[in-house]
């Protein structure tokens, strides 16, 4: 065995609430060849906890932790608006890069990331995990092979089984950048095209606090692909039957679907008819193994090079869709992509 | 048993093609008290075969078989643009009109069609036989009885197993009112809810013939209806594995959606997987027992009154939306429906 | 196209109860190149009801019937007790044979009947439509073809959604040949291979009034085939979610499985989980095309020779396997094919 | 927060080989309230590469480990001919006790350890493991609430998707000691009934060696339960297709039933039909969850008391049912429990 393959990748993990603890965990525990070194976070005490549970140190600051001599990757799970510092902090320190999605809400602010990570040569994985779920990587897969044929239509259903807390809503940067920015990505992934121009509408029918706040709770996208595929998003904050998120690749030769988990595989069969359990319910549970074998990706990716599983551009392309939808759904009109993309540069 | 069910109701079935023939096997031998007096084709030899099948008259002219006297009700098989006039005769004949989808390509003819039917007070119903499927219904008696909530999004999938022959498209008055015409009336049919805005985007993917006939095969369609509900349809003329027809309705109770028949349900596991048959082939199968229930619902009309189960209303409505969605997708911009009305009247 | 197959093979239908009503119409109309000259049944008005309803003519007797110069085959669709004798006389009139099943409860009787049709050399299929539905001939094909390996296992599970009337039972001969027949055809046909021993269990747990008439409403058999196969069958008379009716092949390169038809194919998902409607409530809907593919197999048999679809052989073995079964089970203890067939001959 | 819930449940692992070490890893990691004070075993390398990956002593002897002071109760993972001097040593330690099944492949030395267990009054739970899939819970929940109604028929599907080596065959005690005996557990958890007489055929048909080394690879039982019900098994040590697991319950009101998970969820429409992935591998995979909910069974019965939910009764009636099982398939009888019972006591 190679020295390459023994060495552990050495991480500091920025960001100590839910999702960087997640992380924290998979990187000490679970992810062949990779180690936590460091921890930080702005509170003080959640950077304690999860260097006490799994045994790593604490970092006195930002910096200190992405500069540690022990450290060879970054982990920034940090609040988005602090996720640009923490890449071009991690960036000049000469250190490669997990950061989870979206890198910022200001498209700004994300070239400012993306150029010190293009200056400094380092490696750039943003997170959407979605990508490495099985079954939606089976349709990108069906795809990319050819099963499907020149694809025609894709159909992204995603809806949530509860929405966020309404004081999440006000800072998320609104429902297209903070919930759909995963299908603009999944359709992106899916087809292997960019998109073009973007049709939207939105609607507040869930919860009529969350229109109050100034956002929506349920849309339908239309995106038009460069190399002529349409795709259709349909997005809810609520269903009630569980975590609901499908991908449908139609083509020439047939389609690839992706479909849902129920909580358990049984069936009650009565005079009523036939009875399954609803769906399992949040992204923790349904795209557990998708975050595994995300940090698989960048291991590989980190240690064998090659192409990033998800690169800066990646990372920037669904803010400019997300962008360009609302403004299609303010104006009721199709939205040229680079229209939007004028104007930023 | 009263008389008004044991006295069966005696039909004039105009158009012996394959739907006019399909329509008079079953009024002949299927459809519990009906009965077929007469049938009419502008080729003899086509109403000679049908007559002779099933031992009913042939008549001499259209007018002769709707003012004939042992017919109660006339069925309207005969070719799009021949349908208005029958549907005149037949009410001024006071005769009880059953007629094929669409009513015509010209909403101005279909004004013509309805005002005579008014004007004789005769009842109209509109083949959308689709409504009569037991899965699709089962999703709009869910809608109806609460089931799902408030509505607040609709997917229609509809996908051809292979296109018309090209000169059928040529005179098919275009995919949106050939084909999408019935998903128009499953969006309405199953909200409840008249459309305002049509979105649309179309595409020549299947084969380019299509395209040089002025005509495209693969469309999304997005509708916003008055109680706010967006329907997407997405439309194919090709789909490799079979007839896709799926309807979904999603509300704040959950969902009610409508699937597909394969050929049959068996499965065969081996390492590769497991491999279901492709679906039924296409809408004589699928719809087999919609048909039926349709003349049953028919009969059930003429004998006992109460609304028509799809109205003349029923049957203009999807032809304005296609009108719109034709522009939509010239023009690339959402279209009132009342912009189009107001040009009509 | 040649004489043969413009030429109709002109039927004789014996009964004119609830099977030979559905045969006749079948023969009468469906079946391509069938027609029907003539009905006949002990209960004069009931053949005069077919002979209305589809046109043919009435036959004085039994023997009349089958001996008309324009009858070239005959449905035996009488009471079990009498098809014996049909099936003599029809043969002795040389006239090809389609027999319900089963050909009789006595096995001397049986081995009667097909001594008349082998001296008479006139062709004989017995009705087991099962081996014409579309999903379990996907079985019995997958098995032929090799696709499932050496088979090593079959799991066949046939229960109803209610008992048959205790009038009926009384005479049924008992579930084992009643019900179970079918089944033992079953693991016959998908097999290829004879049984060559059985052990049953039998209870009474869906109503004890069918206990008092000396009969079981639950079951289980397990069969031995001469290749090693070990098959199971699993019996009731009362499925609450309807008729249930699937059979799985495994071996040694998966395994090939029907499985049933709900009454309609649409969802309702909600907090409680996903609710598809009940199966298909009985034999006449689930197995209607099965019918229908029995005659086209029939007609393709007398027209153009080869083996019988089922052979007399077919309809003699499950009776003796169902002979075995009794007293397997009211023994308790395995009981030989061998055993049974010695003291039989 | 009491204390009983917050002072951990300190626990001795013995063997440490794959399943030790992966309840060594579920105990110190992920079951809450847990912790790992010290493992053992007879290869001392493999007690220190686990001690050195979560933490814990390694304890000279079995002895040292089931006595030490930090250690409440012990989980005994040892090759199963070791499990009752386990057994035996902890209870006299008073220490609360996992252990693996079979507890032992002689009934003698089953009833020696519960002996132990009950005259030292700890707590004791046997490692039937499937008793916690959520889906196979769900169908003994749907029993025991009354959905199902009065039970009648129960099928255990239980197919391996490859044999064990040859060297673990010689010593497994049997396929139906070794493999059948999970299927007889869940005969008696969905019914809860005890067996009252088996029926058991075997063949070779995977591997020739196995029936060489004197075991079968394929098998069905059938059980005769106390309350009446029958049980079908049916086993295979090879399913091409994957681990196929499933329980169906059919009973007065209808059934429930368990059914598999696929690798993943996805499906590819072709011309060729639908082709979805195969069933997940095996038991780490398939069975992943139970095993926690097996450990969170476990702590609450020690912290909160109640019956065990898996007692030294229910890991003694499999053996004694496998016992019968082997019997019957020699002898080729039906076997009565009573019989073998009354031989060993």
């Amino acid at each position: 065995m190679s020295a390459s393959s023994t060495t552990p990748i050495r991480f500091a993990v920025l960001g100590c609430g839910r999702i960087g603890t997640m992380h924290a965990e998979m990187l000490s525990r679970r992810v062949q060849g990779a180690a936590v070194s460091v921890v930080f976070d702005v509170v003080d005490a959640a950077a304690a906890a999860v260097a006490d549970e799994f045994g790593c140190g604490v970092a006195a600051s930002l910096h200190d932790a992405v500069t540690a001599g022990d450290v060879d990757a970054v982990a920034i799970c940090t609040s988005t608006d602090t996720h640009v510092d923490a890449m071009v902090a991690a960036a000049q320190a000469g250190k490669d890069i997990f950061c989870e999605k979206p890198i910022s809400l200001s498209i700004a602010e994300v070239d400012r990331g993306l150029a010190a990570v293009e200056a400094a040569g380092v490696k750039l994985q943003i997170g959407f995990n979605r990508r490495y779920d099985p079954s939606h990587k089976a349709v990108a897969d069906a795809v990319q092979h050819g099963a499907v044929g020149d694809v025609h239509l894709v159909n992204i259903i995603s809806r949530d089984p509860g929405p966020p807390p309404i004081e999440y809503i006000k800072v998320s940067g609104g429902m297209f950048n903070d919930m759909t920015i995963h299908d603009f990505d999944m359709a992106r992934y899916v087809t292997g095209s960019e998109v073009v121009e973007v049709y939207a509408k939105g609607a507040v029918r869930v919860d009529p606090a969350i229109g109050e706040a100034g956002d929506i709770d349920t849309a339908v996208v239309l995106l038009t692909h460069a190399n002529g595929v349409l795709t259709t998003i349909d997005n809810s904050r609520r269903a009630a039957y569980g975590y609901d998120q499908r991908v449908e690749a139609f083509g020439s030769n047939g389609k690839a679907a992706s479909d849902n988990t129920h909580q358990f595989n049984s069936v009650l069969a009565t005079e009523q008819g036939y009875l399954r359990p609803p769906l399992e319910n949040f992204f923790l549970e349904r795209y557990a193994r998708s975050y595994l074998d995300q940090w698989a990706a960048f291991m590989s990716y980190v240690r064998d090079g090659g192409p990033s599983p998800a690169t800066g551009a990646d990372g920037r392309a669904p803010l400019v869709i997300g962008t360009a939808a609302l403004r299609s759904m303010q104006e009721n009109r199709p939205v040229q992509i680079a229209e939007v993309d004028k104007e930023i540069s």
